[in-house]
């Protein structure tokens, strides 16, 4: 029996994880102790984790990095020299000129808060940034749970709400539920490419009304899973939206550095409400993210990532200040931010392999992007909407009724069934859409395309044999075919 | 008026900094503006930061690290071979090969984790620790949020409260704070040097019960910011109280690499818990917390820590780790962790140099503590406990009367107006001993005391001036006699 009797009810509020990264581990770790399987190695695309599907790091950051950790490099000549520079400018910003000391502010440390701010003046043309507005913290999850923990009341007697997409971030339901959040759900529209659509954020809106106080809207912009990248004239029924119900509009835009759909372009939130009239932009609540998790960087393991928050009330916004300030922020991501926010130019030693480097990154994620959608387009009970930015595809699943049955009998959601038995029988680990909050009767997967082409190819051959094995000769041939595609992307990236 | 009419009433309950800080930091930029001062700069030792004072950092962890970043210079072979060795054994450990990805586990990297395990075994005299038992977090501050967060109860009527000493870490009450805990302050004995006091700790039970639901009680050992160090008995004594009294044991030890008090050593509370018999060692929940940010490593920058988890009920432990799971850890700080629990051992080429980087920092920092004691006792209006381990030295501050009014004429606790005139005249940022949550009546500063030596003199002579300018040359005077002294540590030293 323990002194914890009773665990805080939100802890216990928090949803059970579906387990599949678990399993999917656990295969891996068998494999090694030499227990046979019908594949070598266990494949998990279900995360935004590009490094681990062992695509490269973007070499000036870590670079710099190595050099701030260990000065001693700098003096050896072999790393270029606009490497040397920034990681002698970035030691000057840190207090002792050494990476090991706390951060010169709760907030960050003042020489990267500025660099972001430049790098957001210049990205929404000329519209001002302020380095007051900005704050640091460990990935966007943590900036979230911050502004989440603003917003939660523990003591009233309404529950509050955020409006949440359906689909929405993986990471996002955990995070509502720790908070003591209800997730409001709206349906983003599938059918056109994950739309974001103004009648069903009525309904959302008040079909809870009563239920709970909705206090935001969140949104995903390149969206998280779907890969939909919004139109200004929906961003701006957004604003509108926001404006009129009294909802902080928080944007979660980490996947802006990668869109790769040629018709469509990021804009950012911030930069249509600074195009609206004054009692919009001088109103409406916006907090937006970044992160170095985005595809372009992949530095998910660094955990560094910044918001920015406008026209929030001063007094409340210096409590979300000062929830940043209980515990000091991590320094090696803040520099990891710097050269994201600031990265070589043309004339810069580094600029050329810099360059090279993010375009080969980008032409990988378009190319894998588009093959891996035609591809499940033609795989037997699934349908996939194409993406247009981002790391995701999110194809739907026409599961059979006796699935979804034998779901039900283990109680398990039937996307979980699906992806256990992917797991266990091809080696390869997506996403199942419930995780993404998606509820019953509407079974997504989730698949990180960004990979090596080669592993993509592998995991396309194993989804076919998984979903339709006697058709596995006919895919394999047309993975032939898109191979060649591939091919010829290649010696066109190179 | 914000959307947020209500901020969140944890949050505003969150206690606001004492800003000495920062009022640090704005005349270090005003400094740099060109403001002319009596001082060239701003010294800073309120926080336990030894970079930020320019202690250099151990060249084995920033070699690792810094190759796991840019393995290009492993292959250069200008790097150590176990330094080459160890950052391709970590690199191994980490997903893709890549510090980039993320954790393998929520709970951090089974590899590090298998090491922290092992070191605690080797530590305790083969008590042994078992990996499931132990989870990273990124530096012990969000490890304890992580404890505090699983004990609150948001819905029960009673409030729960945690046992807290006083002096206590000045980072840990706006965590309870946060967290919605009580703080029930227990008294440490000064006369005593800080020791732990039986009946202390059943008065301050007494007195909270009522008031609140006390859950557990927080121990500092060796002692931050007092430098104490407990004994086995006092121990024992601590434990028979948790399991008496259903108490959950939450060992703060960050500071066990720095036991400098000659006959003093550090025994971990799960050691003598397994001293005892099966009625303790068996059922006293014991949380144990280490970090990066000790004094040896100082690696604060990373944020990177663990807690090791005894007897806690699987079901609370269960939740424990589900909160964990809400976010990604950090990879860095772990592999920095892998190294402080697995240095290099005779015979490894780093072996040495790594020796000598250690022995370097506890003799400056037992020399300094000494010295500064010495000079502390000398200084009117002060008087220090000497410190037998860790980082800070904790000197009562005898207040004039005048200047205790005054304070209370402003609104401020009077060991905050002492800091801040020693800011602005002298350029001298000390903590001030309500930030440690002393209250008042009871005045003190923390001072961190390790420091390169000759900041330290630079730092007695502008407390000297401060608190008694016209003995300055007096004191000047003993300064030199203790340079002498310190002269002679260093030859000894190198």
């Amino acid at each position: 029996m323990s002194c914890v009797q009773k665990v805080n009810s939100r802890v216990l509020g928090i949803r059970a994880p579906s387990g599949l990264q678990a399993l999917a581990a656990r295969i891996t770790e068998e494999i090694k102790q030499g227990t046979l399987k019908p594949f070598k190695r266990v494949i998990d695309l279900s995360s935004n984790d590009p490094h681990r599907a062992e695509m490269a790091p973007i070499s000036f950051v870590r670079q710099v990095l190595a050099a701030c950790l260990y000065p001693e490099i700098i003096k050896e000549n072999s790393l270029p020299l606009d490497v040397r520079q920034r990681a002698r400018e970035l030691l000057g910003a840190c207090l002792g000129g050494s990476v090991g000391s706390y951060s010169a502010t709760p907030y960050g440390i003042p020489h990267v808060i500025k660099s972001i701010a430049e790098f957001i003046t210049g990205r929404d043309g000329g519209v001002k940034s302020h380095s007051e507005n900005i704050i640091f913290s460990s990935g966007s999850q943590k900036t979230l749970e911050m502004v989440f923990n603003l917003m939660a009341d523990v003591e009233g007697k309404t529950q509050r709400g955020v409006l949440t997409p359906m689909p929405c971030p993986h990471t996002l339901p955990p995070l509502l539920d720790m908070s003591g959040l209800t997730l409001v759900p709206y349906q983003l529209k599938e059918d056109r490419g994950w739309a974001v659509d103004l009648d069903e954020l009525h309904r959302a809106l008040n079909s809870a009304r009563g239920r709970c106080e909705p206090m935001a809207i969140y949104i995903s912009n390149p969206g998280n899973p779907t890969g939909h990248v919004q139109d200004r004239k929906t961003m701006k029924e957004v604003i509108c939206f926001a404006a009129t119900e009294g909802l902080v509009l928080l944007a979660e835009e980490v996947y802006q550095d990668s869109v790769y759909g040629g018709d469509r372009e990021f804009i950012s939130y911030k930069k249509v409400l600074f195009e609206m009239d004054k009692s919009f932009s001088e109103t409406v609540e916006l907090v937006s993210f970044h992160s170095i998790s985005s595809p372009c960087m992949g530095e998910c393991g660094l955990r560094g990532g910044y918001m920015e928050v406008i026209n929030m009330d001063p007094a409340v916004f210096q409590h979300l200040k000062q929830l940043q300030a209980t515990s000091s922020p991590t320094i090696l991501p803040q520099l990891a931010l710097d050269v994201m926010v600031n990265p070589p130019t043309l004339g810069d030693p580094s600029y050329e392999t810099y360059s090279q480097e993010i375009r080969h990154t980008l032409t990988t994620l378009s190319h894998n992007a588009l093959r891996a959608c035609e591809f499940l387009n033609n795989v037997p009970g699934m349908s996939c909407q194409p993406g247009a930015a981002g790391i995701f595809l999110y194809p739907c699943l026409h599961l059979p009724p006796q699935m979804i049955e034998e779901a039900k009998g283990l109680g398990v959601e039937a996307d979980v069934l699906y992806c256990q038995r992917l797991v266990e029988e091809e080696g390869l680990c997506l996403g199942a859409g419930c995780e993404n909050g998606q509820e019953d009767q509407n079974y997504h997967v989730r698949l990180c395309v960004l990979a090596p082409p080669a592993t993509l190819d592998e995991v396309l051959t194993r989804l076919c044999s998984f979903n339709h094995p006697k058709q596995l000769l006919d895919a394999v041939q047309k993975c032939s075919v898109m191979c060649l595609v591939h091919y010829n992307c290649r010696s066109e990236d190179s």
